[in-house]
């Protein structure tokens, strides 16, 4: 079949609301057109071309000449107007329906759109029964009611528009870091480390061949020989590669065991990991974490602007400021020291004290970042006996620290977590010597023991950073397949 | 400190072998010069510019009056050639120790190399023991030497190559979908689906509290309360995201507890997949697969040909025309009936005989890709019955078969596996419920209840594409860190 004279048709269309020209373009060209995105339709400039489009139904309003669709694809937040003559309506077009519709791209004579698609063909591919979909026509349904359906919540406005963000700021921060020379790493999601001893780790084995029970032989219990684990930072093993590249990164699925169900936990997370070879100082490491951010940020402002958008109006309305804040406002630092006068000094009922030695409470991290103006804080040299052994000393008197930095953030708190590392072999070894670790990670020691550098790294929070963004209270909302204690749905 | 009128100094300092400038340049500009990378240092081309490089040393060697090292910092495979008064020689300078330098870059008076560094100042920031240090200054060690030191071999030329490789090859895929509009999704590792009963799965557990034992609890045995284990496979993740995007990809980790140590299988690799909504043929998977093929591989070849050549002088000598053939020629497309009848034709010896509906052994499909001239084919439509539930039912007869698809690739054998999924609700329910399997993919028949589309996928496995691309003999040297049975190292 061949293509409409649509230029010459497109005008009385127009004007005629369709009526006739359904007829004479259903004889026309039925299925032909070019089959194109929805988005694409939106920002196209060609009106009168015959186009196909394939997507659901996400409104439907029928008056006695004519029908109104609006069509979404995934492609964009805004859905296409489709119209068509109430010939074309069938009982089977409904909210959520799957559709194949060719006709004319048309310019829109309502102000809500630019374009609209004057439909010869409406073709349902997929049925939806309205009664069993549990999201409705007219329905404003909120984060936590279209969380109860991880298979069906990607068809929700909310949820489609947090997986293009999610995906846009998966590309951000590739190109940051591809942008300024890192290497990619993969670091294993199986080892054997446990690294710091963080404890909260998750086990490795095969499952059973019967009933799923574990291999119990005793000569051989261990698939890999030795007790392995979900990784909890790639860091060791970016470690690893800075001692041959001069700076690599690693984004991927990171794992606690954390026998939790809050708002700012998950048991399965993605982590960026960065780690710099011939870095002796913290601004190195600051102006990184702070350009990864910014840069990031500004990305997904530009890019997802619409989608970022419905989370600024409907989820966390006025959010947009404190966004603005961030993006403007250079990141304040300050030392552990200084943040814990800070608290001393403050009028603040704290329900823990603030002391030096002591790790900063959730509440603490708060008050700093108000007290800061709600821009984020970098927190720096943290009492050398809260850091794990690869913290580099910073060898200070009376009171001892490590070169590590926190990056706190509004409404989220610490976001990323970085320090020096130690790249002296005798302070390392005697401080593993301390812990009883130095067997368990004689090749941590051989990295400083053949040509070791000065360097250092950080880790972000990849789900912390878009609620940080975003606006975004829970972070089981940032994340396609949320695993939390006993929840593991499909 | 200032720097030196280099560019005057520099003509003198060439012919002169750099014997007087040492001690000029040395009071005049030590550790200042531009900070730069040894990539950028090969390909600039202000010669006469002070720079400072950081790096380790991968040869020496001393005359009586200079001193030449070759340093690398793995921002390239070719080192950048030091050349420095004997003066300078200290005696840990040795061979992988990491160093400091600053100097004039200079035209080289020798063809080897188009600069040098006519260093003025040499620090050594890490010492290495060269009798400890497994690889030698002059040592040819083989992929598999380099393999025992999973910690230290990215030092070496071969592997840092293959990291920088592999680093791009990622981010060419990621481009290559990106630029096609596909919505990157990350997919669950761990879930509660054992996709298609494939069995050889990890099952995960928090490690005790004691001595690493399971927790007994026999009121909750499992952390997510119901057994949860390593992805196989994210399709059918993908496949809800099919029910709202044009097209989506997932890029990431998957696991087989397979009890094997042969050079073709990891217990932890990389996998591409994509889903593709409204497709109808297997000719449109085949595109994707293809042009992912074609166009990853263009840019490694360009981006990355100094590393690629390496691979193709070296480890696998005249691969290279395999690969020209493999990009240049268009892929083959047979059916799995043609391809039995071509083994059934052949005069070749097969251990298993070939017979129509059973599955392709690793010697038919070396044959097949031979017998096709070495380029990649593709093989479709498969028995049905061979198939998971998930493959799109052909109602053919009487040799039923779904509508599969492989691509088998030289060397490999098969690179991407794919299907279009069953989308229509009665046939899918049919063949699950034969299964046993109605109550456990409940959720999955959901999909085709609400807006069911034709759609479609495929996998690819990462470090097998890298094998083929390379022409590495073992699936090991692809990946920074291999696990398999008996073996989690780091």
């Amino acid at each position: 079949m061949m293509a409409a004279p649509v230029t010459l048709l497109g005008r009385s269309l127009v004007t005629s609301r369709l009526c006739a020209c359904v007829i004479v373009s259903k004889r026309l060209y039925c299925s032909s057109g070019k089959r194109i995105r929805v988005h694409d339709a939106l920002t196209s400039l060609e009106a009168g071309s015959a186009i196909r489009i394939q997507g659901w139904v996400r409104s439907v309003r029928s008056q006695k000449h004519n029908l109104f669709l609006h069509v979404s694809d995934g492609s964009s937040l805004q859905p296409l107007q489709v119209v068509a003559s109430s010939d074309l309506n069938t009982r089977d077009i409904t909210f959520g329906c799957a559709v194949d519709i060719t006709g004319s791209l048309e310019k829109s004579p309502s102000k809500k759109q630019s374009v609209e698609l004057q439909a010869s063909r409406i073709e349902v591919v997929g049925e939806c029964n309205p009664v069993d979909f549990p999201f409705k026509i007219k329905g404003h349904h909120s984060l936590e009611y279209i969380r109860q359906f991880p298979h069906l919540r990607c068809r929700t406005n909310a949820f489609s528009s947090l997986l293009r963000i999610r995906s846009q700021a998966t590309a951000a921060i590739d190109s940051y870091f591809r942008d300024n020379n890192f290497v990619q790493i993969h670091t294993p999601v199986i080892t054997s480390n446990d690294c710091e001893g963080a404890g909260e780790l998750f086990q490795v084995e095969p499952a059973g061949k019967e009933g799923n029970e574990w291999n119990s032989d005793k000569e051989n219990p261990h698939f890999f020989s030795v007790p392995a684990y979900l990784t909890v930072s790639g860091q060791l093993h970016l470690e690893v590669m800075a001692g041959a590249f001069p700076a690599v990164y690693t984004f991927g699925p990171t794992f606690r065991a954390e026998n939790s169900q809050t708002r700012r936990h998950l048991a399965e997370f993605y982590m960026v990991e960065a780690e710099i070879a011939f870095t002796e100082s913290l601004k190195d490491l600051m102006k990184v974490m702070e350009g990864l951010f910014k840069t990031t940020t500004e990305k997904l402002l530009s890019h997802c602007a619409e989608d970022v958008e419905l989370f600024h109006k409907y989820v966390s309305p006025g959010y947009m400021e404190q966004v603005d804040l961030m993006m403007k406002r250079k990141f304040n630092v300050i030392s552990y020291t200084e943040a814990i006068d800070i608290l001393n000094c403050s009028s603040e009922q704290f329900t823990f004290k603030p002391e030096w030695g002591w790790d900063l409470q959730t509440e603490h991290e708060k008050y700093i970042v108000q007290h800061c103006g709600n821009v984020p804080v970098f927190v720096t040299d943290y009492p050398y006996e809260l850091k794990p052994f690869y913290a580099r000393d910073n060898q200070d008197q009376p009171r001892h620290t490590a070169a590590a930095v926190d990056l706190l953030v509004p409404g989220v708190g610490e976001l990323c977590g970085g320090s020096l590392r130690e790249e002296r072999l005798e302070l390392l070894k005697t401080r593993l010597a301390k812990a009883g670790l130095d067997d368990a990670y004689a090749w941590y020691l051989q990295l400083r023991e053949f040509g070791s550098v000065p360097h250092g790294g950080f880790g972000m929070g990849f789900e912390r950073y878009l609620q940080c963004v975003l606006g975004i209270d829970n972070i089981k909302d940032t994340i396609p397949f949320a695993r939390f204690s006993h929840s593991c749905v499909l």
